[in-house]
């Protein structure tokens, strides 16, 4: 009775396909983690402080735990996150940790298990299962460590071997603990990425402030379109000086279009003045898809698509506790006629890349590898938020191959905010990679070779490659 | 040669996941049936007089098997059922059961294959496969048991090791065969539902009378809104009274609806006056949906919601047959936007439970798991109808453990008319389940002790805990 | 190190399920080929000249291979794809087909890959992996045996064991060329197929001329809706007598109308007129689809609908070369709302056979299964266009079967212009369904003497009936 960390982890039970699995992993599982889209805190590399409480760095900040145990009755106070109202929550680290701890076992067959069960392992060298018996025990293992030079961030980040990691910033940060890191001679490779949603979505709080803040940034008149659209290709420039190769889009539908300049030009206008027409509002953001997408021809940032979420759910926790609180659920998502606009312009491109992410699996093998498989701009971003697990990434691969190959993909992404899961979620993919790799040896359908560059792509390069990193 | 009754039926061939398979199921297969949403007759356990003939018990009431012979050219008269104009149909047993023998054949990789021959096997001795040349045999073998005295429902009740049956009536239901049960002193626990289609859905035949007898029963003024709430409330204070723990509402959608009271009110009073408008006789259904959750909030009655059936898809059957005779067709079914008034209302109470099902396999891992891995009140039916089946329930479980956990989920319901298959139906459930939960063990996802004790948990604990039976 | 032709391609690993597979397989891989839907041109057949050079042969023509291609940066005029302004493309085939060679890798895990080394190896006795180093030597091979009598087309048709295959054309075709394959006293069975795109589909390029056209080749009035029709059915017993037993309909959606006689009228003249309401567009085909089964009611052409896909999808990819250039895009597709007026009409017919196709693969357990485990007209036609491989027909056999059984399928149908390929496509084809079997088998959901029979089926005989051949 150990922990889910078998050296066979994932692997397909049958004895041939378990040892092809196991040699195609024994020759990646070495590689450099490149981490090309996610949400670490670049605070963390930049100030390289000792992280929190095994409580505040495990549980407190993740989403995938606490919505589990709150759909089972736990509250969110009593898991210590913060209300907006400034009602007092569980402070105190261990009780936390052992209200996680009773009900670890909700976790069963879920990713989450996989990845904490490698952290404790791994990381704290903790085999013994946890439950509210070794809650205690583990806690202290994990506080005591956690206040040792060889576990602040930088350490964690040359342990944890990675390559390069992309942090995700809003187009008014100012990116000073980029700064900071590039300032500090430290080598670690981090760079940011372009999120511009809250500048570009009109529903976003403080759409309009945050354009006049733009403006004020930039020097530019972002009351007018031209000028608004230049603070755009400032800020990009600005976010490549530190390193950004690609920006991030969380559109709640993968809607474009392409309105005449004229047309682009007054829906501006109106959408500055404050227009509440919903219409209005969907169509400018559909339209600044395709801006985006032709600032990137021109600047070569790659453009990532992350539509389909319903985000804040429930308007009882979002008022009580504000966003990211476990209550994005995804919706049904069209890409076919919807980017169809964006396609019309720029889809054609041999030199633009754009990453396309789908909640709704449906559209894998119906929509997503038919279009990726024959558009020169187009790739497939992996197995994204809720499919990112076993099953999710085994039915990404069963889906999207056959149409679109496995070079219109473009590797990992583990987007998390949880620094200490990073080599836990890659070895996760890693191995289901091989896994589905493994099968198709077995059944003939690959030669041996072909599977270990396969392997080789799939865990390293070609996230490199389509990233340009 | 022989049936399907094979010891390792269902387990995944290879030798090591087939090793853990089987003692899994070694530990759960004589656990008692918990059987908690169903559409067996309570007459049956009430008179406890014999079954009829083989034909009239095991072919004419199954919409699967005439569903079936009808895709390939039987005429549903030659099969027995009843037309609504008393044109005469088939009545000899004997010649029924030979016309479905010589089409066995076509239910080669269906589950009533499964359920057949289970049946057939464990319930009747009979090993030799079911054909042309054996029909006659078979027919008087189970026509001569039918008589005895141990083959009566009672004494398949407590052979079946059912510890506890829920039976679904209509709201207007005298519940007199369930009175019956309860008077005859007999211990087989069998306990209704309340299932109030009739009076909840103003496209349902005869409503408005449905109504006027609905406040006949309750002496309740079911010309107002406060009036009909109330015989609501005391028709579920009735059911409850014999046994009764959940409600069932089977709306052609999932929509819901949280109008003011003053809105609910007037939108009663139009409908109640035979409006005709299709979008308010919608909203109404919609209405009714959050009703009632508000009113198991109360009483404490489990919410099950079985959205997405086209019912009676064929006007010329219907027409000809009626109800249930294998025409009604699964729909695209959306969750996120339908549910929203009714979670908005009372998605996270804590002491709630709705049950959920669907017809739309694509909802799984988009939107169910999502739902029901977050929101307190909301628990994952089991796969249902045309998904009751192994790789309907293998897909179940592939598409919804990874987001929502075991522990959202309630174990499994037959849900069947078919008395006598549902041993078949529980063991299949068993065996597919401990075939999912082996491969976890064999790929070490999960440790061999915890599949051990989810197995018990998914074939009787969560099934008992979820409906509170 | 050789091409991907082992003799257990496609099996399970697993030594038993392998073992049951094997034997399936063994019964049924030197069956005869049925074809019974298909675009290879008849002119070969009629002809009977050398097939060109191997890039025009393999290459050029095929839009699975130039779309994934073009998707990684290859122009489309470098792989000899012809122009619309007749701007000049590559011509050399060894250029071409080295091109081609050194991006072979793309296609590891598609079905083409598999279908090209089966080619290469079982028409041309080449082994040795395709890639840059080898494409000059394999060139040569294949170009000298193009032109040995023994690889003209009659001869391949004869190696392949070909009973029976089916081209497509048409409703304005002359069938020249079948007439020429007739006169010609070669007993190789090549039928056609009646295709009306062009003259039911007012979007049609050319329609209203088409209409013309229509009237002169039939002497019918075809400005006339009852003319209309009648020059509907002579074409179609035109096609009869050219050995057609179908009729092929590639809409846009299934949507299908049962208008009344007079508003069809009405309907079609508005049509014929050129109106340009596209819901009158779209409620004509809509019409018409009805109007052909009851034709094929008649007459007994087996009907069959592929919808969904939006053809041409990029407007300047159409612009510069025209139709079927690896732009076509599956879309969402509905059935169960669609059908209904064809279904309300005919769907009861038993001599009546409609076969359905999709590539929204989310319908096959909700939608399709059910609709034709039920309606005797409907049957479902394989895994088509995209999902005509390995993991695309294993979804389809799992998401069918247990509600719609195997015998509501219709066998395998290649759909393919690449006559080289023909045997490879059954191959595969074969191959995933006797590893289906086998999983069946293994799992003691079917005896072996049963998937011994559903093997031939599957292969053999379900096509031959299903299509009247």
């Amino acid at each position: 009775m150990v922990a889910l960390t078998d050296p066979d982890l994932l692997f397909p039970p049958e004895a041939h396909s378990r040892s092809l699995a196991r040699d195609l992993y024994a020759g990646i599982k070495d590689l450099p983690i490149v981490s090309p889209h996610g949400h670490t805190d670049p605070r963390w590399y930049a100030l390289n402080e000792p992280f929190p409480d095994p409580a505040q760095l495990l549980i407190v900040p993740d989403h995938y735990i606490f919505r589990m145990l709150f759909s089972q009755g736990v509250r969110l106070e009593d898991l210590g996150v913060a209300s907006l109202d400034g009602a007092p929550v569980e402070t105190d680290g261990r009780t936390i940790w052992r209200r996680f701890a009773e009900h670890y076992y909700l976790f069963r067959g879920t990713p989450t298990r996989l990845w904490f069960d490698h952290v404790l392992a791994h990381l704290f060298g903790i085999e013994e299962p946890l439950d509210a018996t070794t809650a205690d025990r583990h806690y202290d293992t994990i506080a005591t460590v956690l206040q040792w030079e060889n576990f602040r961030p930088r350490a964690l980040f040359e342990r944890f071997n990675i390559e390069v990691i992309a942090t995700t910033e809003g187009a008014l940060d100012d990116l000073e603990w980029h700064k900071m890191i590039r300032d500090s001679g430290w080598e670690g490779r981090v760079v940011t990425a372009y999120r511009p949603d809250a500048v570009v979505d009109p529903d976003f709080e403080g759409f309009s402030a945050n354009l006049d803040r733009l403006g004020e940034i930039t020097g530019c008149d972002t009351g007018s379109w031209a000028g608004y659209l230049d603070a755009h290709r400032q800020r990009r420039a600005f976010f490549k000086s530190f390193g950004a190769t690609s920006s991030d889009h969380g559109h709640p539908t993968a809607e474009t279009a392409n309105l005449s300049d004229a047309a682009a030009q007054e829906l501006f206008n109106r959408i500055r003045r404050g227009s509440q027409d919903e219409r209005e509002r969907k169509l400018f953001r559909a339209q600044m898809l395709t801006e985006m997408a032709k600032m990137s021809r021109d600047d070569g940032l790659v453009l990532q698509i992350h539509p389909g979420s319903w985000r804040n759910h429930s308007p009882s926790v979002f008022q009580r506790f504000g966003r990211d609180k476990g209550f994005d659920i995804p919706t049904r998502t069209d890409y076919v006629t919807a980017l169809k606009p964006l396609l019309d312009c720029v889809g054609l491109e041999r030199d633009l890349t754009v990453i396309l992410f789908t909640l709704d699996e449906s559209s894998y093998a119906r929509e997503l590898a038919p279009l990726a498989g024959v558009y020169p701009a187009l790739k497939l971003g992996p197995a994204w938020w809720f499919h990112d697990s076993p099953e999710g990434m085994r039915r990404f691969r069963e889906m999207t191959t056959e149409t679109a190959g496995f070079y219109n993909t473009v590797g990992f992404n583990d987007d998390t905010r949880a620094f200490p899961s990073i080599p836990a979620r890659h070895d996760v993919a890693r191995r289901v990679d091989c896994a589905f790799l493994a099968r198709l040896v077995a059944e003939h359908r690959l030669r041996e070779d072909e599977a270990h560059e396969l392997a080789r792509e799939l865990a390293h390069t070609l996230a490199k490659k389509a990233y340009r990193l």
